[in-house]
């Protein structure tokens, strides 16, 4: 079992878990908590996306909290944009990063959008262009690579597609992102295995959801063969598309635990996480969350309070 | 990454789960859970132990439970015990299967006990015999081999050495039991990896509390190292010693979901695991269960649910 010396944890509980929280925070609420997460060390933040207002209320303020944070030193606040409206609301606020998204799955494509996922990205041309010119950078995620529930798993040959797709509009910074908490350990190695050698020019980050159990394996899986980026959110937040009241992202605070006690670097403060998901708990009003660290502490707190 | 063909699961909530809860079950209760695990397909569980039912009131019936459910063939009903007594209380009940348990944290053992955790093995030498003589077989369990809160990471040659002593009184059936929750995926690895090339004549347990949310990830490395035998608890019932309120051992459910989802074969049914939990769940009244898959679903059902 391989454990990497360093890994880059991309806090994203501002969107992707804020976005299935019915209480709103304020702007100056998520500035505040964004302000907290570069203080603890991280050096990339999912703040937030571009979608319509209407189709994702919470996030309509993303322009807003951009600007208001600025570009702090070393720092990449990453949004996530539907299309080129997104770009024209990025270079507005000043917002660096921007990420796209497309499903995996070839059925829910054709059924939804009436076109495939390659045909997707390949649409996402003018907007890799407009943020190049923009100096904005951009990355692609892709949903359920492992497994969705219209095809099971997916076929391998269907990823490969995509991130094809993706590098011809120029994007070579990919996310494999699993919401729908179906992917399985020896899945994730076979797949992240084949991909890093099929594309040895991208970066890759990971994204997985605790639905039923496995994020926290499918991450060490990842580890093991080489994967060094990983999405997490603070306090466990986030949901499952498919799944009402199913857990969310995998929390934050257990990823930063498991990288401490393993011995791998992620140049974040974990006590200053916690007491940070302690504050976005009360600013939410929400009795409970789905970080185990949270409500145990971490193994160097148990070590001390028995030394004492 | 490398996945077993087959694993062993061993059902411990009636044990390790049912002594941590305020509501006791009665003996019927507990009777009827047990008939459904074996219906289930379960062919190791942990039904009780032969503690003194002043210290653990909720296993004072485990003799009652085994004569009322017998020997089912090719079933086995372990219980743990704590010294001769148990040996005794098995003879007469008809148990055929015992386990005792030690603590790895050598500091831990002579603070309490005043001898080395080798010295309390040696100690057994007399219920080894006894149980031998009975025709009972007997298996030893080792608690915090990973790390402990006394000594942090437990130093791999204070395992080696208590396994030895285990050796010297017969016992070549040893579980390494993380009941703190502290154990990280790639020590586990290393030390499973360790003992069986080292102790190539014994046969592994692997028991895991999922207190910081690590218990899948270190089955799954264990798995990838060889290991096949791991205990787990209906619900994730169970707590830990050391945190009030923390989470309990790993969950069966999401377990055996995690091995039907990757090809693992369990011989045991899931729905049907699922549907005797919810039992268990009413029968101690409880509003909430540590179990994911409980709450999401299998992959399975999702994908079955889509295709309508």
């Amino acid at each position: 079992m391989n454990t990497p010396k360093k890994v880059n944890i991309c806090e994203v509980g501002l969107r992707d878990g804020l976005q299935n929280e019915k209480s709103m925070l304020t702007t100056d609420q998520k500035v505040e908590l964004i302000e907290g997460l570069i203080d603890a060390g991280f050096k990339v933040i999912e703040v937030g996306s571009f979608m319509h207002p209407v189709k994702v209320p919470q996030m309509a303020d993303t322009d807003e909290v951009i600007k208001r944070i600025g570009n702090p030193e070393g720092v990449e606040l990453r949004a996530l944009i539907p299309n080129l409206r997104g770009v024209e609301r990025a270079v507005k606020c000043g917002c660096k990063k921007v990420k796209l998204n497309v499903s995996a799955s070839r059925m829910h494509n054709l059924k939804n959008l009436n076109r495939t996922p390659e045909e997707s990205v390949a649409k996402f041309a003018e907007v890799c262009e407009a943020a190049l010119a923009a100096g904005i950078a951009i990355s692609g995620s892709i949903s359920m690579p492992f497994a969705s529930p219209w095809e099971g798993v997916t076929p391998v040959e269907d990823v490969d597609s995509i991130i094809e797709a993706y590098g011809k509009v120029g994007i070579h910074e990919v996310s494999l992102s699993d919401a729908s908490g179906m992917a399985t350990p020896a899945q994730v190695a076979s797949l992240c295995a084949h991909v890093q050698e099929k594309f040895p020019e991208n970066t890759w980050w990971l994204h997985f959801h605790n639905t039923r159990g496995l994020a926290m394996a499918n991450i060490v899986a990842a580890m093991d063969v080489g994967m060094t980026q990983f999405d997490s959110s603070f306090g466990g937040l986030g949901g499952c598309p498919f799944v009402p009241n199913a857990a969310g992202n995998i929390s934050t605070e257990d990823v930063l635990h498991m990288c401490e006690a393993s011995g791998i670097e992620t140049g974040i403060d974990l006590p200053k996480v916690m007491a940070l998901t302690r504050k976005m708990q009360e600013m939410l009003g929400k009795e409970d969350l789905s970080s185990y660290v949270l409500k145990a502490g971490r193994n160097a707190d148990l070590i001390a309070q028995m030394a004492e």
